[in-house]
């Protein structure tokens, strides 16, 4: 019996991908020169099966969870700032609530597997795997059945009247896991894939490589599958998001990528299930250098070139008003005949 | 007796800018996480004098006009298309009339000098100077006095309640003239400064350089000053748009630049009045291949590369939620003392 993530993304319909096309060729505007926007639109068509699509309810849903490699130095942060910041996410203080607000999506917080307790806040969606994942110098970081779990919990945060999803992550320490999930799906030594991620020094990103070069020797005959990576390499936040995203794909909801450890689940998602890469667009490229060798095996153009190294789905969240402005002008556009203008 | 466009611009609050800089280290981010956001929520901090800087007043104004140096066949349309979209402006049809609509900016169309009769047109803001330019090839494309005027007229648009100035233009065979501008401007050969345009194919592509090569060669004793270089090479809507970067700086309103047209405006407006430049930010990196000549002349990094070739403003428009964006996170984000999540 096959796992539920091999099962088939929904199909895409080329007829309104096509009538699409052909309407963008009528608007009144050189044929193309709206660049990557006529391309969001038609695949819109696409997705939504139908040549005017429309995008009225938009999900952002961020899922954070603790890494025991933290125990290694490889942030410049604290473990407990992973659960303040879920708490200020809640609250409205961090920047993917305020994009989030900004937007006019609908906007959710899950607890993956924290190592603090969150008391008596509300508003936190409780999925908690574990407290935080095991240092994955020493250990696999998850079991398959705390995997299962993870992906199974990012599946069921999706909305299915969500016309795009954004998945957004938090945890102090999981540039190092995504750098590791990069540098063993693509085989790319250390210096490729690691960066300063919120801001190590240079003392603290040799730090993170050597771990990093540790681990992947460490779990080397595990990590000949995209299970094996991520149940290794991981972060239950990870695994929500690979699950959350190849539940979309299934589901016939398109979504919008945010930056390094998003695509890394995007990636493992797609090694997973190859279709799903159909169903996503790539919002930004993050300044975390080893994104770029994501988007170039995923053949994704993102859409912002910001310098954006934030994470919680900002990047993603920052593209949307793009998304929006794409579909706006898809259908509010005159064609050359309603204008009367003449074409060349 | 110094011309007005040669007054300085209103000076910029450095106190300001400095509050707002301490106010971007206290949000509950990494410090520079947001990248390019950060810096736009700093200039507007300068720009509006004040540590939290609004943004609820945004004026986009398309200025349009007819070249005579269409007659040698440089544009894959044909010269009846800038009176057609100047209505299709107006009446809401076109890609920057939706895309005013999608952010809620004032929005106004202005006739620089169309070659046709706009009849009984209403919503068109009437600055005629004259039916088109002469064809630079034989003669100055305008005279002084005719400069003089669009430029006026152009300043004479800007709102006195905008915080924020986006200018567009519209005029089958502009890219010539603002090719022919760069090259003048910056000494560049045509094969860096001329590109397709709105679509010329490659023979169109051949003719287009001839032309101004012609043109450089006919006028080359004018091409030594900004402003012989505008009277010579220029449209009426470039002019527009000169007068009307030059007023905003001096009004205190800062401007997102749009592509090639607008930022060969701009280039000529800072070459004017070189403190013009500090109250520039710009939208984009258009697809024509000049353009990154001009940004890097004033090292400008546009917040877009979305392989545009429109004009009009879109591009600027397009950028205009990420403006706002920037001065939402900086005014809505937490501070670390006030989300209790602990710094590094």
């Amino acid at each position: 019996m096959s796992d539920w993530w091999q099962q088939a993304s929904k199909s895409i319909c080329q007829l309104s991908r096509q009538s699409a096309i052909a309407r963008q060729r009528q608007l009144t505007k050189p044929a193309g020169s709206l660049g990557l926007l006529e391309q969001i639109a038609i695949d819109f068509a696409g997705w939504q099966q139908r040549e005017i699509p429309q995008l009225d309810n938009i999900q952002i849903c961020v899922f954070a969870a603790d890494h025991g490699v933290v125990e290694e130095g490889v942030s410049a942060f604290s473990q407990v700032v992973t659960g303040e910041m879920v708490k200020n996410f809640a609250s409205g203080g961090a920047a993917i609530s305020v994009i989030a607000k900004q937007v006019g999506a609908n906007f959710s917080v899950v607890n993956m597997g924290l190592v603090v307790s969150l008391g008596d806040v509300t508003d936190v969606i409780d999925c908690s795997v574990a407290s935080g994942t095991n240092n994955f110098t020493k250990a696999a970081a998850m079991d398959s059945h705390q995997m299962a779990n993870a992906m199974q919990a990012g599946a069921e945060q999706i909305d299915d009247k969500a016309q795009l999803f954004v998945g957004g992550e938090m945890g102090i320490g999981n540039s190092t896991s995504a750098a590791a999930i990069v540098s063993a799906v693509l085989g790319l030594a250390t210096d490729q894939t690691v960066g300063k991620g919120t801001g190590v020094d240079n003392v603290g990103l040799a730090k993170k490589r050597a771990v990093i070069t540790r681990a992947l020797d460490l779990h080397r005959e595990q990590l000949v599958t995209p299970a094996g990576i991520l149940s290794c390499l991981g972060g239950f936040e990870i695994a929500a998001l690979v699950g959350a995203y190849i539940r979309c794909a299934q589901m016939g909801i398109p979504m919008l990528i945010d930056g390094y450890i998003s695509s890394a689940a995007a990636l493992l998602a797609c090694q997973l299930n190859a279709d799903v890469r159909s169903w996503m667009l790539f919002a930004h490229r993050s300044q975390e250098p080893g994104h770029q060798y994501v988007l170039a095996e995923l053949k994704a153009t993102p859409l912002l070139d910001l310098q954006l190294r934030l994470g919680e789905g900002s990047g993603a969240g920052l593209a949307l008003p793009l998304v929006e402005m794409a579909l706006a002008l898809h259908e509010s556009m005159a064609t050359f005949e309603q204008a009367e203008v003449s074409n060349r």
